[in-house]
């Protein structure tokens, strides 16, 4: 699992958008972001919603990936978000776990806490398991 | 309206994204993404799905915010975003027009099509409208 | 196409719910709602929202089916419904269109309009193709 | 808490589902789903999944009603929901909890398990606070 973490970390998305996965069990994911002053608009300090999207959206992923195993590769078929609270406080923890899973797809959940521990954005989403030796 | 598309485009999240508003008019509203390297992960040449969320998320909140006037600013409340095929041929474009209105509350639907015309995302959002002047 | 309309309508979901298609063509589908006074709660002569949501969700799935063919049933995996006015003037029109398909996965948009042409629901899901013959 | 129950349970779209609500406590909810044959539509002993949704979309309103207080009604602004598994075996319930709450937002997170524990349905939806005093 560390080794997943790590061969996903330092990537130049995640260097742009401030974002590094910091955990990771068998379906379970966290993540956290500290996002540079370019992406924090219109609000100074608040990172965009597409960010904290980014940031779910990814979290959710490797989760994913570590529950379905090393042959497998995902891609997000649906999300839907809703953001709770303004994005105030970074950096910002991000949290999913896989809720069910099936052949050829796979569910999972999310919150995003700012780091007074006030969530800010929740979701849910499907994901395609795609088989890698096929 | 041009005013608006001026006031925002060329900020720095639009900058290091890729994304630029090119057409607004009372609800409807487009944007073009023609994404950096560094966000183009983890194919390249493919803008992340969080990117194309930003693309998709932006061009509805000016839309919405032409639509209620020089008063108003908007906040996503939620957003359901579907992937339909890979994002592989770049410059996109996402559409987006509002669909209803209410006092509070504003609905909008917006696709994103690559350069051959080839849909890549659909989304349906509900936003809060902001009065700036309470 | 007039056939899979015919095989659908009058089967006791849509007798307890007031549901009838009414146009099916290659991804494009029609239905529409009557509501029993049983179903409307909790305002007297407003079908309550599942009911618009059970609503658009048939409509979509016969669209659906209609545009994989013959050899073709469908799950709904996710939809995304949004609702835009109180559904007050009966009946209920709702139209379906395929947005997107795959080999698997099938997407589609609707909306739903009271008598009068208010849009009162719109929504979009993603459908599971299940091949009758493996 | 309990007469909020008691005011909305046998109501005649529940008596026509087969829902009966169970539990409410202060944004946390549960509810019952024995469904008639009627509404178990195409496959026998199988609620429709619009069944489901008015399962969870009820479930989830009376917690947001609760948590709100009794100058309060609700109403459903969009609501996302996932089929996980087939929904084979009655009876179904259905847990709802409030996630976060504005002066005039309310969200809600609720998740359907049949009667072996099995989950065959999650969702999150946005309601409307409505100051019934106003």
């Amino acid at each position: 699992m560390n080794s997943l973490i790590e061969r996903y970390n330092g990537n130049s998305l995640f260097e742009t958008l401030g974002i590094r996965f910091t955990y990771l069990s068998e379906g379970s994911s966290s993540a956290q972001l500290q996002p540079p002053p370019a992406v924090c608009w219109p609000f100074d300090g608040q990172p965009h919603g597409g960010v904290l999207f980014t940031l779910m959206d990814t979290t959710m992923a490797i989760g994913v990936i570590s529950a379905a195993g090393d042959d497998y590769s995902s891609a997000t078929i649906s999300l839907d978000i809703q953001y709770t609270a303004r994005a105030r406080h970074a950096p910002f923890k991000c949290s999913a776990e896989v809720t069910h899973s099936t052949k050829n797809l796979c569910f999972s959940r999310a919150s995003i806490e700012d780091n007074d521990g006030r969530v800010v954005a929740l979701g849910q989403g499907t994901f395609k398991l795609i088989n890698l030796n096929r």
